[in-house]
């Protein structure tokens, strides 16, 4: 495999010292990006531009091509699992995503096959394994999968949801079916990171978009405890380094010593907590990767780099953060000020890693 | 003014004894109750129902009729005040609320005047009054209001959101304009919870359905400065009993202890913190109420029970605790469920009381 030439985002997911804090930015790969508009007009729909290992590859690359970005990120999907189980995964226009087959009773989660993830989600793998090849050693590239209660609530929804309430409906009057399903998409869950690794994933993050919705207790029982399961099995190694994971429950803010017993490498973390807290409560146990409030893309390029210099110092000194974004970029920020933060961050962050 | 005959919830919110925990539940007046949808097929639209005090009047009391709840709350809606300053409130069927007019400008905001409740807001004042009276005593009425922040992200966004990224760019790159709304909606809720402590309120919520969507830093900036404003200067006297204020700010659970010192009576708890952790982070300033994860009321009344019992435990023993649900009733739930609630809280909660 080809040396890896910037390796700062790897470094510093293993508290190992870096010259500069390393920047990605959740879906960097996305609609603020006219080129990337181009892109997904020529694909079609949503799904057809994920199952087009060429044209997924091209958008991956094309904010590394823009920005001095740390990481790049595999463009896909979090529910192509639940697409290869037979769900029919479908987005309509401007209602996020949706499946023709919600899976409302135990019989149809008893007949769900755990895909193969060199088979039915193949265009993953190829995927993966083309970046790798166009990235030619620039950054390395993450790998990633919604976590299995963030699968299983869309899942049973049918739909994304204010309060999923048929998710927990199954959660609460038939917990057994849903621990089943959990059980079930931790299996697939690992297999499929596993093989995105094989194919030369470099880091792998699981994303728990809706962990944020349960009780303490339930977060610990419906979403950690398979995300731990998740975490045990995968292979850490990769060329010969080491494959961080990160683990990010979006609204998690409040269990992130819960999280950080893991056995996974970092915690994600959403801008309702201040990172210098957050590194407080881990202590050494973590990295964290995160956490200034997109909103803040809005604003001046004066103003978003105030905002870098108070995340980089509530971090303070020493390796082991990630920034990003608390969340995914929003569709109508400008790239130029995409620019300014990641300038931001790499001129700021010097001071804190000397 | 009538005796009140049943006055655990104001001693509760005042950490003075009590025999039973006392309960009400946030929707309680509501499509989930069959007698609410028929007044409410009568009155046609959601505001018309709102702006009408003898049908408002019989949704509040229709839940007090059927269970043996501790509190009455108005029936009404938190945008009454923008709608009263004149951008225009409606509900598109399944889409929640919507404003005619956002706010999008500082000289717009700077146009708002602050409504006079008993002018433009009477109909709410003329609620309160008549379900004082047909009350007669049974529980104490409770008024409400949105916070500023809450009120002022509706307003700028001119319907709810998932990131309101209306609001949030003027909060970053307006922030005077920002601020000069706060300051005026500030003001509009003191005056419309003053009114309605006058016109009989008994106890006053402050719903902060949004302040979690900020940083630690902004919530407090934002959202909190202001509802510290408000309950600065709100009237807590009436027919000789203090009138307790609560706030609830969903999401919320990382600033407790800052919410505590407030100057307000009780914290609302959303569900995804533990009411016994809380209870420990913010010893006995306030009180609190919640915390049950509405969804349990789909579960079988044995599950019910079990979750009643779990809260109760997690509070603890003695006064200081308003049982409810973390968040509003949904409109599925079987009322049969509800009256398990009801009745499970008080059996199960006087051994907490002894």
């Amino acid at each position: 495999m080809t040396q890896l030439k910037n390796d700062r985002f790897l470094r510093a997911l293993s508290r190992e010292p870096v010259d500069v804090t390393p920047v990605w930015i959740m879906r960097q790969a996305g609609r603020y990006l006219p080129e990337y508009r181009a892109v997904r007009e020529k694909a079609g729909d949503f799904m057809s531009l994920c199952q087009n290992p060429e044209l997924a590859c091209e958008v991956t690359l094309q904010p590394i091509d823009r920005f001095p970005l740390d990481a790049a990120i595999l463009f896909s999907d979090i529910l192509t699992i639940p697409d290869a189980m037979g769900l029919g995964l479908y987005f309509a226009e401007g209602e996020g995503p949706r499946f023709k087959t919600p899976l409302r009773t135990l019989s149809a989660i008893e007949k769900l096959a755990v895909p193969d993830p060199e088979q039915e989600l193949r265009y993953v793998m190829d995927a993966v394994r083309l970046i790798r090849r166009e990235l030619n050693g620039r950054v390395p590239l993450i790998g990633f999968s919604g976590s299995p209660w963030t699968l299983a609530t869309y899942m049973v929804e049918g739909a994304g949801s204010k309060e999923f309430s048929h998710a927990k409906r199954m959660m609460f009057d038939e917990p057994g079916a849903m621990h089943q399903l959990l059980g079930k998409l931790a299996d697939a869950v690992t297999q499929y990171l596993n093989a995105q690794i094989a194919a030369g994933a470099q880091a792998v993050m699981i994303f728990d978009t809706w962990g944020g919705l349960l009780t303490p207790r339930d977060y610990q029982i419906f979403s950690l405890h398979y995300m731990k399961q998740v975490v045990a099995k995968l292979v850490r190694e990769n060329d010969g380094r080491i494959v961080p994971v990160v683990l990010f429950t979006k609204n998690g803010g409040q269990w992130l010593e819960s999280m950080a017993e893991s056995g996974c490498s970092a915690l994600g973390l959403d801008w309702t907590t201040d990172i210098g807290d957050a590194r407080r409560r881990v202590g050494d146990k973590v990295a964290l990767q995160g956490n200034m409030d997109p909103s803040i893309l809005y604003a001046s390029p004066d103003r978003i780099r105030q905002e870098v210099t108070d995340v980089l110092a509530a971090y303070g000194a020493g390796s082991g953060h990630v920034f990003n974004l608390g969340h995914g970029i929003h569709q109508t920020i400008d790239p130029e000020h995409v620019a300014v933060l990641v300038n931001s961050v790499h001129e700021l962050s010097a001071v804190y890693h000397k």
